[in-house]
């Protein structure tokens, strides 16, 4: 027996936390317990010092577009080896919050690389690694970041200016059109809205499995 | 004006460091002053947190050998976007211990990871960006080892068995056989003989430029 890969993506303010737990919970109705839990940048003690290259501010010294994208790998690589596919492996599901895709936007459309640089690179860094069902969680970056600044301070990503998400975000929709294994949801509605339509959604994706 | 960008390469104990002073000093003698040194991976605060992931041993976690590669690139983006291309812009001359061909080398030959990945992630990274010369100390990694382990504590990369710093060895070879901009120095003879080789390969070289 191998487990599964569910990935939940959106940019900040998405409600990728509380759709965890909603996902956790609905996988935990279908009988399948206990699910290894991810989060990226980091998830294993090294990715996490990378993680915080990434997310720290740098007053000496800037830290490069490309650096940037290179330590995000590094951490992918480390997570995906070391976690995600010893725990597939024994058996144990598991739930990332972000994965791939989040570099995709982020720093293909937002940071603007090129597209097939960052299909390249994901191929060189991950083979044909892949999960096995993406949900991403789909809101207006003006009104997610007002969500996500209520929560305190910003890192180094957060205080992008708002064309950088419009960018992130029109890459996370362009990737997630018409593709098998990827649900998205209207996250701009009602807590209650959106708690039903990914439980819907994933309940009938899990079915088909 | 534009400065150059000499760089020195070579397996532990190749006598890099002594060489290094001699190409300072045999630029002195050109009306050279004052050039920038570096070393990779490393040489801003940034490259030198990504050389410590490298260099450290981790016990509680693998650091893949995909991460190490990754972040070997991403020290070195950030060397040569914040400090080797601003001082040739100036016009000053640099003087790096280590640079590209290492990576080829170790991560290519040694890791063995695949040329044409090699090669591919090296032109992502860095474009056509290449030393004006590379000046390479070749020594059998048997007596180079036997020289750099009476200096101290082994990293963790020089903990590596012989057979893989063969390998790296003859990566460096064969990069640097046929090459314009490469001069190759029998590390192995004494220091005088290595000396007299490396100043007049050197003065030879200034004198074309």
């Amino acid at each position: 027996m191998i487990g599964k890969f569910i990935v939940i993506e959106g940019l900040e303010g998405a409600g990728k936390s509380t759709a965890i737990a909603q996902v956790i919970a609905t996988l935990a109705q279908h009988g399948i317990e206990n699910p290894q839990s991810t989060r990226e940048p980091g998830g294993t003690p090294l990715a996490e010092q990378m993680r915080a290259l990434v997310k720290q501010g740098h007053p000496d010294e800037p830290l490069t577009d490309m650096a940037e994208l290179l330590l995000l790998y590094a951490a992918r690589i480390q997570l995906v080896d070391n976690v995600i596919k010893p725990a597939l492996v024994e058996g144990r599901w598991v739930v990332g919050d972000r994965h791939d895709m989040s570099s995709q936007a982020y720093q293909g459309g937002g940071r603007g690389f090129d597209q097939t640089l960052m299909e390249n690179l994901r191929d060189t860094v991950l083979g044909d690694f892949r999960p096995d069902l993406t949900i991403y969680m789909d809101i207006d970056p003006v009104l997610g970041l007002q969500r996500a600044r209520g929560r305190g301070e910003l890192d180094r990503i957060e205080q992008m200016d708002i064309a950088f998400f419009e960018r992130a975000r029109e890459r996370f929709l362009a990737l997630c059109n018409n593709q098998p294994n990827v649900i998205i949801i209207d996250a701009s509605q009602t807590l209650t809205q959106v708690t039903a339509d990914l439980t819907q959604a994933l309940q009938s994706w899990l079915e088909q499995q």
